[in-house]
């Protein structure tokens, strides 16, 4: 795809996250790889009015290939976090969101997020219905940049997770292309949803614990 | 109708039943009947960004009549599922929706949702305001096709249910036409939501009760 | 205005309450006053997708003066009930909304919905901070023409009040033109859903009581 | 810019914050400061259907500078809250929100809202992730210009604060620019949602009491 392609979809999906609670308050992010680069918002600006001319272009080390014109933008601060998903499970597209759903499963469980027994766990690629769904929780850091060692290590402890949870901030989410991204964010988002409403109803998360 | 009308139909009602969080992570759907034929979305694709040119036909057997030019896409895996309301109930269309008042509503309930005495209870066909809205719960299986017989069975035994539950998974509705299907969609929705609701409230969900 | 934007604005209004939640599965609705007669919506049908040309026109009490052509259209069963608040307090425009807000304040509170000293109580004419809104709720009916006489009731009864909750159903709600009938369906909806909030979390939605 | 684009952006931003419940039944605004000059929307009209030409300007003292055609409209009864945060605070652009998530938060708190630790806290200007935010609380007044003496006491006495609560009320927002008061506004209204949703799961706002 050309950069200008990946750019307007960056945007659109930007503005889709914004609408489901995402990526407020130019919170959150989204990267898409397209073969050896990725492309990658600015920091700090608002999510749902980027325009595809305000994208960055990085390599796979981190190294700013393309940048835009307006010289005040910066790369996003989760560049070397979302490079973390790229570079060691192979991610096409890595989504970060704040949703509020994702804060709160991190306020109910302690090192693990765990569900099982939900039909929303068979998005998640390789789950099936009767398995236990697992997303590692990570403590948050005062800068973003910080959470790199420790997203790195939960990755490596968790091969087969698509997200890392970080404690009252919100979650990391990849896929092999933007696609599977986008699916995996939805489908955690809703088990997350789902989770903190049967804490409320008094209903395990777990068939046999949880 | 053309078939170019009911798959660009099917691609305005998907969009907006993920925008009631009906169909996220490319889970749920709808089919159309369009006389002796059915005009089916493709499986495991963003239900929000499908476009007509992407969707199947198929005979009221399952047989396929028409397909995409895109040879990746498969008929979703919901098509034996729809068949059975179709061809048990003579339905002219019908809608999955994995909403999470729904699956909230499976785990409330055993056997059988049952409510009364709420006006929205009257947008379902035959019903009253004074009667009690039964709908069966199916238990979910590891594969969306395995529920068939399960289905077929809840059919068979509320012959007037315009729904069935699937528990920890989502709701199938139908109706005579798919105007029908969808306002049953959403006065079921609505209810389950409501159930959820009072049930929080410590108030029963049927008159001498629930 | 012509009969034509008044349509319009109904078709208009009634898709973003349908975005609000109040009139899905074809239930609720719109009347506006338009002089000596009254536009209003057909019966049954989704109110989100309404066109202009299928709207009725009916003098003030009730007789039909102009009919769209589809024959198979009826007007709004809730025609009788706008009518009330129309000849009754002079209303210039009715809603009818199915808000989930609505119902369940009308399952917390027994006779009168009561809410003081919020911001949002100001927005219902004649209204101030200090002030005890106070909201009859009267018993649901079967059929929605059979309310006509206790909705009647209950405007002369509460000669200040700008709406009438209908318990297990919804709320009529009304102002001397579209934009105050609006403005007030707003302020309700909000005030429901406060007063709802507020019990959950254990505070009185009135000083000194309630 | 000139007063068209202004009147264009908060046309604009005020459509969005009614779809984020900010700003519904007429409630709530707006305005943004251009050099010397403040541009500010008419009071008591639909926030949402507002037209660049009904916007006023007025000078850092309140004297209107220019009106619109319409001579029925008056400058939004927030002109004299909004000059207190421009005058004291050089504010870019003050945000008043009647969100019922600000509002419950007055609900839960006494004088002071606070909350710390949570990765949204960073979207306020000059506040880390370990620092507890805190927003003053004042009480409601029977009329909106009678507010003004405590907003003005409010924000001498928290020189660091962006926000202002007002109880039973809303909150009133700025920043240095429209940009950065609206990623406040946003960052304000997450965290008063996150803290009753903690509030509500028996979780402390604050590390540390609370």
């Amino acid at each position: 795809m050309a950069k200008a392609s990946v750019s307007s979809l960056i945007c659109d999906l930007a503005k889709s996250f914004y609408d489901l609670g995402w990526v407020s308050g130019t919170g959150g992010g989204i990267c898409i790889r397209d073969g050896d680069h990725v492309v990658i918002a600015p920091s700090g600006v608002q999510k749902e009015r980027m325009l595809p001319e305000q994208m960055f272009t990085i390599a796979l080390d981190g190294a700013i290939l393309d940048r835009p014109a307006d010289t005040t933008l910066h790369p996003s601060e989760c560049s070397s976090l979302f490079l973390k998903a790229i570079n060691l499970r192979d991610a096409g597209a890595v989504i970060h969101s704040h949703s509020i759903h994702a804060v709160a499963a991190t306020l109910l469980f302690e090192t693990e997020f765990a569900i099982s027994h939900l039909e929303m766990i068979k998005g998640i690629e390789g789950m099936g219905y009767h398995d236990t769904l697992v997303v590692p929780i990570i403590d948050n850091t005062a800068r973003e940049c910080d959470l790199a060692d420790a997203l790195e290590d939960a990755i490596l402890r968790y091969p087969d997770t698509y997200a890392v949870l970080v404690r009252r901030h919100g979650v990391y989410v990849w896929g092999a292309d933007w696609v599977r991204a986008k699916t995996h964010a939805e489908c955690y988002d809703y088990l997350f949803r789902a989770a903190v409403e049967m804490r409320r109803m008094g209903i395990a998360t777990c068939m046999g614990g949880g």
